[in-house]
């Protein structure tokens, strides 16, 4: 049967006997679940007024929700199930239900991998000292260690050493020894095995975005977020370097400025789940290059001047104490080798978690953020570009752009009749428009023939556009539907902002096409990659020639991959060794000496681009349209 | 002809054409030179009135002295050739000329190795980044050291990365690397690879001696020392744990005070050879246990109670930087491995240093101080003991007792016609009695028949012999022969301090041998090791029982073996091992356990032994004197 999902108004179909928790899933809605669909979070409520046409209420239901609630049609979306194969029904899901994380991309996709930290946990009854067992603590231990899990060549944390003769006395020699990599680095009271995390950690120029995961099973625990600090300092990465460069103290400020945000949200994840940080005994970073640098404390300065060579290229380990977390004090900080000066630990974590490195097709992977980077290859080999593709996306240097949260039009399309749908974060009146929603726009307004190859409009006999002092501008929404009782409109400014960014991305694809000396077509797998690109709708990505025109069904939205590589690179070690490897796989291509550089971004700044030839699917649709004004 | 060199008094023989610092040097004065005799250091002064005897001030001379000194007849010794067969030369030597180290034995034997220190350093001429050439600063320096000299697995230590992208660009490119092994711990500018050094340094429970130590060719450029500053926290080891558990922030008072008076002699060493602290990249650390725990800020209370084990055994390495030592920031610290509670990382250098470990030979190792190791074995094994022989023989806990310095009395004898002879430390007016003097006393009163083979006065009839309100004593020196214009005297007292000292070295010895089942003509080789050991007088020492009655053919003084282990594991990659091995290979005999301990402590005590068939050279040499009193 058909599913309206109100207040999105998405319909949707339903089999019969389908779960509502499926349903809404299928039309993608981001609905709240922690307990897998058994009705034991509670968080996937619904509102259904019409219950003939659902299953009864089950016992957790009952559990759940008052006799009002159930009055009023609450369900657990889990729990019901659609009874018929035809007629319509009508579910409204309460804005409480919508997960909060919906848009920004804290989790993406995820390799299977075999669980292997570098963490180990193992609890030891030693024999007491006496006239007759003479050796010191730290060999008691480590003979221990061997004993039991054959494990040599153990040595002890410095740092620990002073603590050692101690706890053993007062924990009366029952303790639990916390292992990186062979080296003992904690020990505890008694038998703590069960409790052992992890964090990933994916700073952004933007976000910084922080998950903790279970080291026994792999599974993250919780996750949060937070906005880049330094966002102040600049919001591109070259306005922060400069800042670093100019003020005395300036890497000092800007590197604790990440730290205390990434602390705070250690003691939000941790509070949550009711874990003690101490019990966090490594954390893997990933970063572009700038942010890695900072973060470290080292000096970006090069990475803004040619030719912009990193200062360290290989993955670092470094005690928490020594970076500042406020985690395990002698846990280890592990950060991710980088590619070079545009390419970083993010990157390296994007391909890992692909695994575009291991396979036999063609892939392109895009990962998009303020800075993206493009990479085009399969397991014989890798070429890697990186484009400042801008704040645009990210709803910045918009007129009424904004981020990705509630009252920001993130879908847009213009009907047949003329007729403007949009959509808001968490259905409110709107406020703005974020990046997603901007991409739909340029593409509505080109399909349908309001602005031309070149984003300049033509067809302003509409009552939409209108003149203002910096040219034609479209009217996305009435001021009377927008929460701010304004206009919103969207300009020949914002428009070129877009071209500006798309291009940039683009022009990026289109050369490493060449140098690998491929086609579109010989492209089995895009990937797109990145806290927004998830967002995207794929078709309108293809009408704007922000992507190459490849059949949707190659297109996977792969999300946060470069947190999936941090956690990955947490849980395996060999999965360490892999990011290393892929450093030396992937060759970095500077786009800015290759002589076709600057013709092709001009070619690239057309809708979708110069040459419509390329971008076969979409002269498809312009015609399908009728659209003929150039 | 013969020479008398004055104040000292002695007469040696020197051959026709021999230079006066050989001849110094044959009659057992450790005149002071530093520069192989070759004129340039200046040091080695002499006075000769009569210059008729000797060859004509050379250039070298005229420059070092005024005309005033050369009309005083002041000569460098090494410039200085007698001219005759037949003859008398009087020749003065100045105090300043003689080594103040002479009574401080900061050098010990040395065995030959391959010096191959980790420490290395590495020049390179880097290529430049380029736009075709965008490695980062860190590879940059990884693969050119790796393709001059084909070094894998190299890292950068992450401190200097903060500094290395500026270092590189204002040294041009043009750097030398410093690694330790196949870590990059600085970069310097230019090629500074003849600039390499290293400490050795020995924390003893009185002293702490430190050399300066050229990496390049193992010589040791330079040695300094200086008494614990531990000492007014207590004079024995019992005594600064007692102060560390007992008082707050004990530890790191004591630990802070070891480590401000090793830079003191860091800068000491550094200073008078015009060497930057900085060239310094590698210590090489030993002392006994306690010491060795307290320097490192680790907790001893363990090491004062039953059953006394160390919290660690194993080697360590860490950061000049962490410990606070004033060389190069990312300079190495390596600590040598302890053996138990009692036995320390002194006397793995002890063994490592004597070699015993490989030898065929049964070899008895006895490292004297205020905690004195005994080993016995060879390369089938050895045994290991500790005893807390006290501060006696450091001239402690004896009424006129003190430290081997001017003025003290470091050796006495009595001849056969009853007059006393004595020497003390730079021919002065004797103001006390050191270790070696002591020795000397008990053992000549002892063959002189003044005290019973218990120590007990009994041939009181001699005007030396006085009796005080607390027993007998002999009087050494008059008062008129003394600095202080008072007797000085040695008691009834004085002489049980030393036999107690004594009973406990002698007690390990038996104990030892017991358990290896030897007896004293199965050992091939005695070793006597330790600051005190060197001017021991042997015979004296057997006549005492301060070690068994071997001939004393077998007996070499060894020196400070301490700190020449020490310094052969700063030069040699493959000694630390060996010292790992080393701890290993020793048993270590907790003597106090032995039931056979109490009877053996008193058998001990007797002057040389309870039973003196054990020493048939002492029984002998009392007969020669005729002394029968007992």
């Amino acid at each position: 049967m058909k599913v309206i999902l109100e207040p999105i108004g998405k319909i949707v179909d339903a089999r019969k006997y389908e779960d509502l928790l499926k349903v809404c899933r299928k039309a993608g809605i981001n609905i709240l679940s922690e307990c897998g669909g058994i009705g034991v979070c509670g968080k996937c409520k619904i509102i259904i007024k019409d219950q003939e046409f659902v299953s009864k209420h089950t016992g957790v239901e009952k559990h759940h929700f008052s006799k009002e609630e159930i009055n009023e049609g609450y369900r657990l979306a889990c729990q019901t199930k659609v009874l018929f194969t035809e007629g319509i029904l009508k579910i409204i899901i309460p804005k409480e239900s919508i997960s909060e994380k919906r848009k920004i991309q804290s989790i993406g996709f995820e390799r299977e991998i075999q669980i292997e930290p570098l963490i180990k946990k193992i609890h030891l009854i030693l024999d007491k000292p006496s006239l007759f067992d003479l050796r010191s603590d730290s060999q008691r231990i480590i003979d221990s260690i061997m004993k039991k899990y054959n494990i040599h060549n153990l040595e002890i944390n410095f740092d620990i050493l002073k603590d050692i003769p101690n706890l053993l006395r007062e924990y009366d020699w029952n303790v639990t020894a916390i292992l990186w990599n062979n080296k003992i680095i904690d020990i505890e009271k008694g038998d703590t095995s069960k409790l052992m995390y992890g964090l990933a950690i994916d700073i952004g120029t933007s976000k910084i975005v922080c998950q903790l995961i279970d080291l026994i099973n792999g599974e993250t625990v919780n996750i949060a977020f937070e906005e880049n600090p330094q966002i102040p300092y600049g919001e591109d990465i070259m306005s922060r370097i400069t800042y670093v460069i100019t003020k005395e103290n300036g890497l000092k400020e800007l590197s604790s400025l990440v730290k205390e945000s990434i602390n705070k949200l250690i003691e939000k994840l941790c509070l949550e789940k009711n874990i003690n940080p101490n019990n966090i005994y490594e954390a893997v970073i990933v970063g572009n290059t700038a942010m890695h640098h900072i973060f470290l404390g080292i000096q970006p300065k090069y990475l803004a001047l040619a030719p912009y060579v990193p200062v360290i290229s290989e993955s670092i380990n470094i005690s928490s104490k020594k970076i500042g977390l406020n985690i395990n004090k002698n846990a280890n900080i592990h950060v991710l080798p980088v590619i070079g000066g545009f390419v970083g630990a993010d990157a390296v974590a994007d391909v890992l978690a692909t695994g575009i490195y291991e396979l036999d097709e063609m892939c392109l992977l895009i990962d998009i953020g303020t800075n993206s980077e493009v990479f085009i290859g399969n397991k014989n080999g890798i070429l890697a570009a990186s484009c400042a593709s801008g704040p645009a996306f990210e709803g910045m240097q918009i007129k009424y752009g904004m981020k990705a949260i509630s009252g920001a039009i993130e879908e847009f399309s213009i009907k047949n009749n003329g007729e403007v749908i949009y959509k808001t974060i968490d259905n409110l009146k709107p406020i703005g428009i974020c990046g997603s929603g901007a991409v739909d726009i340029v593409a509505e307004l080109f399909i349908n023939g309001f602005i031309d190859n070149r984003g300049r409009f033509i067809n302003i006999k509409n009552p939409r556009i209108i003149k203002t002092d910096k040219g034609y501008a479209y009217i996305i929404a009435w001021k009377n539907e927008t929460a701010m009782n304004e206009d919103i409109i969207f300009s020949q400014e914002d428009i070129n902002a877009i071209q500006l960014a798309k291009s940039a991305i683009h022009t990026a694809c289109v050369l490493l096409m060449k140098k690998m000396n491929i086609n579109e077509e010989d492209i089995d797998k895009l990937f797109i990659a990145g806290a927004f690109g998830n967002y995207l709708n794929p078709i309108n990505s293809i009408n704007i020639g922000l992507i190459p025109d490849i059949p949707i069904e190659r297109i996977s939205f792969v999300g946060n991959t470069a947190i999936s590589g941090a956690k990955i690179c947490l849980l395996s070690k060999k999965m360490r060794e892999e990011a290393s490897f892929i450093t030396k796989k992937i060759k970095f291509i500077e786009l800015a000496t290759d002589p076709e550089f600057p013709k092709e971004l001009a070619n690239s700044m057309y809708l979708p681009y110069k040459d419509l030839s390329k971008y076969r699917s979409v002269e498809e649709r312009l015609k399908n349209r009728k659209v003929t004004n150039f």
